[in-house]
């Protein structure tokens, strides 16, 4: 596929043999950039449950900071910002898996802030690269089959990054929101303007100006770049077209003046056609289907509890099929 | 030069700039293997004591063991085990050094055995990999300018053994006096097979037959092996021919059936007469010599004394001749 950007993958040994039933296989990379809290992980393991975790290699670039939390603090610098992260490093990591050479990761240790002994980690038939700053250099960005980038209004990262913070990190609302005033520059430096590289931007949004909507509810809105082909699009959208509806629309838009693609899916979509779209989005495609895990699609937690949101779930099975699509045409 | 098993440093962009006076440079690398309290710090620290340390990177591979010491305790497995250690990422830094790449480098804490958080290195004009399994695959092989195998004999290397790990280690006696016996079988197999790779064997040996000879009056008998030229070898012997003695003794030998040159130094040599050796070894090269500081040639620690062997300072220069040489004809 004449892909923009990809010639570090391309010109690699493409073809390998595997111990599994399908003998060549090509290995795909995916990139999933965003802010903190953009919900790159939610998104990481929503692909990683359809390929199945034994076929899936998910590294986060959260593991190449230089410097612990103690560090850091003393240095007032930011984990969004390259200078506080091993960004050679990070690059040589993600050219050596493209190339289907083991690498060794470096642990960043969320809990407490320190920096943890490496480990192992073996490229499987999909990589997965999430993180803050995985298309820094151009160099990163080649290796990329397809790059995502998760765009939330701001206002609802800001949400979502109070809801992770004081849940899981053990931090208070007060101290979410100084981190992310202390971030903010740095956010505005170095991580949005990586938007401009991906092939696809991901933007979960409420359907209405009030942030007051269930989580599962989200409407989603992606842009997709001609930097990639998306040869089932227009068939997609054709054969989910039921009942005169039409869940996935498409149309053409500009994005920053260039002309895109824009899908956009309701939240509020009824679960019943939902289901109907996703067994019309995967039934044309013509690659192996077998062995996809369509099970938790769609899912998500929120604290203990597990929902499951439709747009979610479309979008996760549109990024399938690109990435079905890269794998049998390069 | 036609060295063998060099291919992959030579196949590499030979040539830089750097930041100082001399504009162009080849990056060498060095290989010091050796079975355990074999002298290969000794011999590291020596000959970057030589190149200065602004001009060295020293990796050891002890710091890629894939388990902590409790962990292999409970594996039963030893260190010297090639499975204990991350053997194809040991492969791939070394190839990323010779390749003038920066690695992120494991580190395992030799005083509480615990892997600890890694280190970048960045390759600098004299790369030192010091270690007991360095030689294991070709491929790392073939990263080295210069070969060195550190042979003394097994009863010299338990007496080393047994005074550094009661010494600096904090062990007893009958501890290490176990852990010899428990390591040989991999000694066997694994380390010292890797001499054969060698290009240089460097054994220290008493004069006679008695251990009880002081430290700084070993002698050393050098192998020398054609898998690399020694240009400058007869040369040498010639220079160092002073007042009708050969305090380098070059004579043509067999080893394990091939031909190689032999040199050997006494121990007991008169610093003098050492002195003007030293300066007829340096004096006919031909490359540049600025910038080598041989203060420290010879110097060695004993606990906390310094002692300085007048066969070591002179191995040392050869080595630092062999790797000139190296760097001026690759």
């Amino acid at each position: 596929m004449g892909a923009m950007g990809n010639t570090a993958s391309t010109a690699d040994p493409a073809l390998e043999t595997t111990q599994t039933d399908r003998v060549v296989k090509k290995r795909v990379l995916l990139g999933i950039v965003g802010d903190s809290a953009a919900g790159k992980t939610t998104m990481t393991r929503g692909i990683a449950n359809v390929f199945g975790d034994d076929n899936v290699t998910h590294i986060c670039t959260d593991d190449y900071h230089a410097y612990d939390r103690e560090a850091r603090k003393q240095m007032s610098i930011t984990p969004l910002n390259p200078e506080c992260n091993y960004m050679g490093i990070m690059e040589q990591h993600i050219r050596l898996l493209a190339a289907g050479e083991p690498i060794l990761k470096p642990d960043y240790n969320h809990s407490d802030g320190t920096l943890d002994a490496p480990v192992l980690v073996e490229p499987r038939e999909l990589v997965i690269v999430e993180g803050l700053l995985a298309y820094h250099s151009k160099a990163m960005r080649d290796c990329f089959d397809v790059k995502v980038y998760l765009d939330p209004p701001e206002d609802l990262r800001r949400r979502w990054k109070i809801d992770r913070d004081t849940s899981k990190r053990g931090y208070e609302v007060d101290q979410v929101n100084a981190d992310l005033q202390r971030r903010e520059p740095d956010s505005e430096a170095f991580i949005r303007p990586q938007r401009n590289w991906a092939d696809i931007i991901v933007r979960f949004h409420p359907p209405s100006a009030s942030l007051d909507v269930p989580p599962d509810q989200l409407s989603v809105r992606l842009v997709l770049r001609p930097t990639l082909a998306h040869p089932y699009l227009m068939e997609i959208a054709e054969r989910t077209r039921i009942e005169g509806l039409l869940p996935l629309r498409v149309s053409l838009a500009r994005d920053r003046g260039k002309p895109v693609d824009v899908v956009e899916i309701q939240g509020s979509i009824d679960p019943n056609l939902s289901s109907a779209v996703e067994e019309a989005v995967l039934e044309g495609m013509s690659t192996d289907l077998a062995g996809l895990d369509r099970s938790t699609v769609g899912v998500f937690r929120v604290g203990e509890d597990k929902l499951r949101s439709e747009s979610l779930a479309l979008t996760q099975l549109l990024l399938v099929v690109q990435l079905l699509s890269a794998r049998a045409n390069s």
